[in-house]
């Protein structure tokens, strides 16, 4: 299994606090990392098979404050798919003129949607094939990029039909919303005023937000599991999919 | 305008010195640096923004030994698009269950292409029009991924319909070619047994690749200018096609 992190907030924020206290857990998770930071409609995505422990990418991501709205990280531990570049998550793809980044945490089993459409799998993972299958049903529900509230309808169909293979954790983004399905495991943190000092659960390393932020900032955070041990973590439910955008859950 | 690099070699290799030689240039082609390493089907895009020379991104991808069969790198001046993220080359889409990646050194005047496939720009450089019209018409020519003999066909005909809107320089590649359009200005240097020492045009920077390759090597470099001072860059003529594969040139 894999473990995810998500990050929306209303003004640009960098995540080296955060992805300090993901990256502690690759050590198991160590078949490869890969994080995403939307810039508006830009998008960087760095992806490397080695683990974030010992990738001199990851270390690189660690010490530059890249401030963005949106990010999605993941270390993957494989369960399908060989430990390889093209198999790192997430994956990114083009639909109406939007950048979009998918990555899951879990298992599909038996897995093989039909791909007709403009959306085809890189790789060899049920990942892959599940967010190219998405894809591709969003493409043929809609002619161009919809609100936020009409793709989360759209979502709400068709996350069900991927989750009933087997386990679904995904986070999913074009940059405008960040869209987070849970099936097992995955955990949601709002933080906004008063901001105050917290710890990473897995590092003795720990911050204080009140002097880094304003009464305005917003920012929310997903998890496989809490990353700090000082803050109120709400764990979703099996089949829940929460939407964040400006930095607060609007679904 | 600005500035392109190319790389193809017959085994992984690293373009540290190619790139610190381009970074350089980057005085003057500011507004944006990104550079593409195809590791088999896999593939590692950065892009950022900021000018090669002062990007920590930039210092980054200097520092780190990145092997790879197929290079694409660009420094941006811009002429058409704001300087952001979106607007920043290599642009990269998904064909086939292949990744391409594109950089254009050049301007196209008035270049508004029919875009009614499944490609479409998120910034708004002619840049980025011409790569997803290309991609949309390759898709139509073929219904999945062809020889690379087959698509070099293909492109030569869709080539020459962009460059009548200008000045149209591409490196193009999928991972499996490296395809090189000129326009006006792109060198080639095939770089073979004997190697040798060589020195870097724009700095005081020499190495001696006698003590990093073997008999078998074949690396073939493209740039706008020369990247080193000592070696035979042969100019490209306006409206040449050159493909690149397993280091060395195939057409």
């Amino acid at each position: 299994m894999c473990q995810l992190m998500g990050m929306n907030a209303n003004v640009p924020t960098d995540v080296m606090f955060s992805f300090a206290g993901l990256a502690q857990r690759a050590e198991e998770h160590k078949d490869g990392f890969g994080i995403a930071f939307f810039e508006d409609k830009g998008l960087r995505l760095f992806v490397d098979p080695a683990s974030a422990r010992h990738s001199v990418l990851a270390e690189a991501v660690q010490r530059y404050p890249i401030h963005s709205e949106v990010v999605i990280a993941h270390i993957r531990k494989a369960t399908q798919g060989r430990v390889a570049l093209e198999n790192t998550h997430p994956f990114q793809r083009e639909l109406w003129g939007r950048y979009w980044v998918a990555a899951h945490n879990g298992n599909l089993v038996d897995y093989q949607p039909r791909l007709h459409g403009a959306f085809r799998p890189v790789g060899d993972t049920d990942s892959e094939r599940a967010f190219c299958w998405l894809m591709q049903e969003l493409a043929k529900a809609h002619c161009q990029v919809p609100s936020v509230a009409e793709l989360t309808l759209t979502l709400r169909e068709l996350l069900p039909e991927v989750a009933a293979f087997g386990t679904f954790n995904l986070l999913l983004s074009n940059g405008q919303a960040l869209w987070a399905h849970c099936s097992t495991h995955l955990h949601l943190l709002e933080r906004r005023h008063p901001f105050g000092p917290t710890h990473l659960a897995d590092a003795d390393l720990s911050v204080d937000f009140a002097a880094h932020t304003r009464e305005t900032d917003r920012v929310a955070l997903l998890a496989t599991q809490p990353l700090t041990r000082d803050e109120p973590w709400q764990a979703l439910a099996p089949g829940e999919l929460v939407v964040l955008q400006g930095g607060v859950r609007v679904v």
